[in-house]
């Protein structure tokens, strides 16, 4: 632990899942606090924080995992925040930092701000990182590396409490960026929660058909099904409560999908090829961005990473 | 050349992007020709064959590089496949085999058979193999290895001949299954040509917003719009003649998943957290099958290569 380094004495980590224990990993690697200490509602997780070290102390009750800590982060599902905030309110220090890594913020800000006292600084936030692995053992000090993380403080939010926890951020190797919980709605709605849905969609629909074998989708899945399951195994819980909380924002882009799906199928009904040599080029557009922007590789995935490794080519 | 590995004297390739110049290499490493013929409307494409040298000779028109092949496989868009059998068919060896990797089947064999003298094995065929990269030079040996290859022999298709093409794929390292073409296209719609559809028009729906900039959707693709544009990238021309050719059973497939997106739709409105539990914890069962059967790997996508091979498990 360099002094340098070190931005908290004491971290609270509630809720040791993929970014609970990835958390804990990169405090410990980048030396940003002298102490984690961590708290998980089953026995199991705690016992396997414990093992693989990434909290240097484990507690039975969110309250006492809390106590005294300088940022307390919340990495549980959004349909808990509002027990465990209630639970911990009373204990939370003068001055300490209290922010989470919901992927809903408006949601987030109405479950944890009426129980706070005006001594804590809470401040939203969200790790725009994850994998379709969950759980304390999938977690990773790199995780954050180079992948953005959003803050949404309130309108009487303390800019020094605020400019602290973007240095923690960055510490992590996270570009930070501000905008209201409203707008954050907005955006996640079209760049995760729209896409999760739909890949869960498409994975029922092909669960249910007369005509083809589960078997056969299965089998000739990388044409593209394939990539869709991806996102589709990702943590239910964490995705039932996003969709319960982002409600309106996820409905209108729902909506907005649904008509230009519309639009391409009477493209296709009415063979109009133009239309859809036009949109299929423009997609590539957007792809060039997003590997441009480095928030993807430019590598082909074949499912396989022996053959990605040997063709690798950034063109 | 080994005469043990040897499956045909002459092999010609009508067509040399992705699929085209893998056949080239594929053949020549496992040592299935004495030679391999090509053709590709392009020059730029042609001269890049011979440059990096999956093709023995290289030809001006597709008539010149059939002629007196043993087996003849059509690489090019559907949409070119007419216009190609009208002009090799006059040429075409006695007992030779004709086939085609287009992802439709049934148009396929409409554009083919009727050019066709009743002296040549006309054997369709579809490997379920590729990535969004296309081009001469995206190609390599290894990428039909443990994907599947369908053959849709017609009624009157010659046994010994299918025996042949069979031998020819498994030789490339990918497992045969025959089917007719007419389940070939149900099985592909909603394994492939469905999920693309669906790529595109989530692309189209982001690009086109007013309260969420382009910028911010490039920005925070890594909550799994990312994921979407790695297929939308894929090549406009081929897909275009896909939804073109396989109208039919990719509106049957759209109907289905539109009704299952609504039905999801009403799930959100209603806050019917239950129906949305279930159904994601049904998806990750299909996620588990496909990496059983090897079509994916278990490794986390996290968009870089490096942290893959750091958190490489199989659980």
């Amino acid at each position: 632990m360099s002094d340098e380094t070190k931005l908290f004495d004491r971290v609270c980590l509630i809720g040791l899942g993929l970014i609970g224990s990835s958390l804990g990993a990169a405090i410990h690697k980048f030396g940003l606090a002298d102490h984690v200490s961590g708290y998980a509602r089953s026995k199991e997780t705690r016992d396997t924080a414990v093992k693989i070290g990434f909290v240097d102390s484990i507690h039975e009750t969110a309250a006492q995992a809390a106590a005294n800590a300088d940022l307390i982060i919340i990495c549980a599902p959004i349909g808990a925040m509002e027990a465990i905030t209630r639970e911990i309110a009373p204990v939370l220090k003068d001055g300490s930092i209290l922010t989470d890594v919901g992927s809903v913020k408006k949601a987030v800000v109405a479950a944890i701000e009426p129980h706070l006292q005006n001594t804590v600084h809470f401040i939203p936030g969200h790790p725009i990182a994850g994998s379709e692995k969950s759980g304390p053992e999938s977690g990773f000090a790199e995780l954050f590396t180079n992948r953005w993380c959003i803050l949404t403080p309130l309108e009487n939010s303390d800019q020094t409490a605020v400019d602290k926890l973007r240095d923690f951020w960055l510490a992590l190797g996270s570009p930070v960026e501000i905008m209201t919980p409203s707008h954050h709605d907005n955006v996640l709605a079209i760049t995760s929660h729209l896409p999760h849905l739909i890949a869960y969609s498409i994975v029922s629909t092909a669960s249910d058909l007369e005509n083809v074998t589960q078997s056969e989708v299965i089998k000739f899945s990388a044409g593209g099904f394939r990539d869709f399951t991806r996102i589709a195994a990702s943590d239910p819980t964490m995705w039932r409560d996003v969709f319960l909380t982002n409600k309106e924002a996820v409905l209108e882009m729902l909506g907005r999908f649904s008509e230009d799906l519309s639009a391409l199928q009477r493209s296709i009904r009415w063979s109009d090829g133009d239309a859809l040599f036009d949109l299929f080029t423009r997609s590539r557009e957007t792809r060039r961005g997003i590997i441009e922007a480095g928030q993807d590789t430019a590598e082909p995935d074949f499912g396989r990473d022996h053959v990605v490794d040997k063709t690798a080519k950034d063109k």
